[in-house]
């Protein structure tokens, strides 16, 4: 998907949110067991009660890998049922030498059909340039995370600026922003304004929002830049809504939620 | 494997070789092609004669999950094939928020059968314990890698040291030398005899021996401690050092060199 298709689904559905399908088999309704795929009858009722509300689902691949080949036959499923006008993320976190990356790079845009991966920016320029080469696909670096732990290296300084920053200003340059993004956690919303300074083009992927606690109001204001440039991710608040029956028109109901919210920050 | 059965395993062989299987399945030899599992067939042929040469196998995860399910299913019989006395290295560097990396240890420590997987430092303390929390597995994190993309972080100063030397100091804490391992490439030379000064204790995974042109006497000579502390890795030179029937043969010939070597330096 090019970023002219996305910035216009943006501005159709009058929303940015990115539903992570963290599909843990021990947490979905029990009535779900007897179904061939119990992972992805899950996925696909979310999906279908979520596709007109959301411009990007999010598959957290841990969840899915965990279970091995059985996993993986969940996630194929899953990323096959997301219809193309919606960005299908592999929240992977892969990165390693260049022919090796260039093999995880094949690994999500070829065998499986995602549209971005998120990558791990440690080992440098020639580990994240293999998932670049690939047209219309979009290579998700991560700038500053959401966990307690970015401030063991992220936060820290740098010369002049902090490690998070130096990624960003460094990765800016590897790609564009019609093939690059970066990951910034919504617990860091103090941090958005100097970002959008550093990176005032490139999407942003914004997960933390709900559960670990990040304001959507607080990132809109400070975030948003002429095409949106954002893609605010929530994933437990919104598919563990419920463990009934009516898990996915819960799912749905808080969606809906964050889709009005939304369409405020948007006017 | 705990540590001490590790040591001694490479006091037995007098070996610290590591045989890295980044088994692509367009480079095996076209005879392997008939097998119902080529890339299997090709690793159980190598292992079978490199088994009494080397102390770990390490998995590049990448080059199976390229290839899908059928990837993962010959990933699944290559690990269950390697003896229990050889150290079983998931190469996946893998590093997410807490709960996602607890479903990445359970991927590598109980669906699959490894004892070791590598992971990447970038997120922090809490992206790395999970991993730490299982009995008798190593942790092998990121430090100092063998590409030229170290330059862009990791060799970057950072305060009074540089990123992958606070790595190494500050991921030290996290666990202990009987539960964790760091990377650092053969290419990095210089570094060794600073790097023991930082981490004294711990095991060293080191690739970047032969393709990637890093020189295993001066890794040896600068980088051993008294429990040898060593993995060194290499995996094209050995995998595809022949391309005929007698593929096995000619990669134990070079498996052998390494060993003949390593009995040197552990003199």
């Amino acid at each position: 998907m090019d970023r002219r298709t996305l910035v216009e689904q943006i501005r159709k559905k009058q929303s940015y949110l990115c539903i992570g399908l963290d599909t843990d088999s021990t947490k979905i309704p029990k009535h779900l067991l007897d179904a061939p795929d119990p992972v992805f009858e899950f996925n696909r009722q979310i999906i279908d009660n979520t596709k007109d509300l959301c411009v990007a689902y999010k598959i957290n691949t841990a969840f899915y890998e965990s279970r091995g080949v059985k996993g993986w036959d969940s996630l194929e499923r899953t990323v096959d049922h997301i219809p193309d006008n919606i960005l299908r993320i592999a929240d992977a976190k892969r990165g390693d030498i260049g022919n090796t990356s260039a093999q995880y790079a094949k690994t999500f845009f070829e065998t499986y059909h995602f549209d971005a991966v998120t990558v791990a920016p440690y080992m440098g320029a020639d580990s994240v340039k293999p998932f670049l080469d690939y047209k219309d696909k979009w290579t998700i670096l991560l700038g500053l995370t959401s966990n307690t732990g970015a401030s063991d290296f992220e936060l820290q300084q740098m010369g002049d600026e902090r490690l998070f920053e130096k990624v960003l200003r460094t990765a800016a340059g590897w790609g564009s922003a019609d093939n690059l993004m970066f990951v910034v956690g919504a617990t860091q919303a103090d941090e958005f304004t100097a970002i959008r300074k550093l990176v005032p083009d490139h999407f942003l992927l914004v997960p933390g929002v709900g559960a670990q606690g990040g304001s959507l109001k607080d990132i809109s204001e400070k975030a948003m830049n002429r095409d949106i440039g954002l893609l605010v991710n929530a994933s437990r608040t919104i598919i563990y809504a419920s463990d009934t029956v009516y898990f996915a028109e819960e799912a749905r109901a808080i969606a809906q939620q964050y889709q009005f919210e939304m369409k405020e920050y948007l006017k």
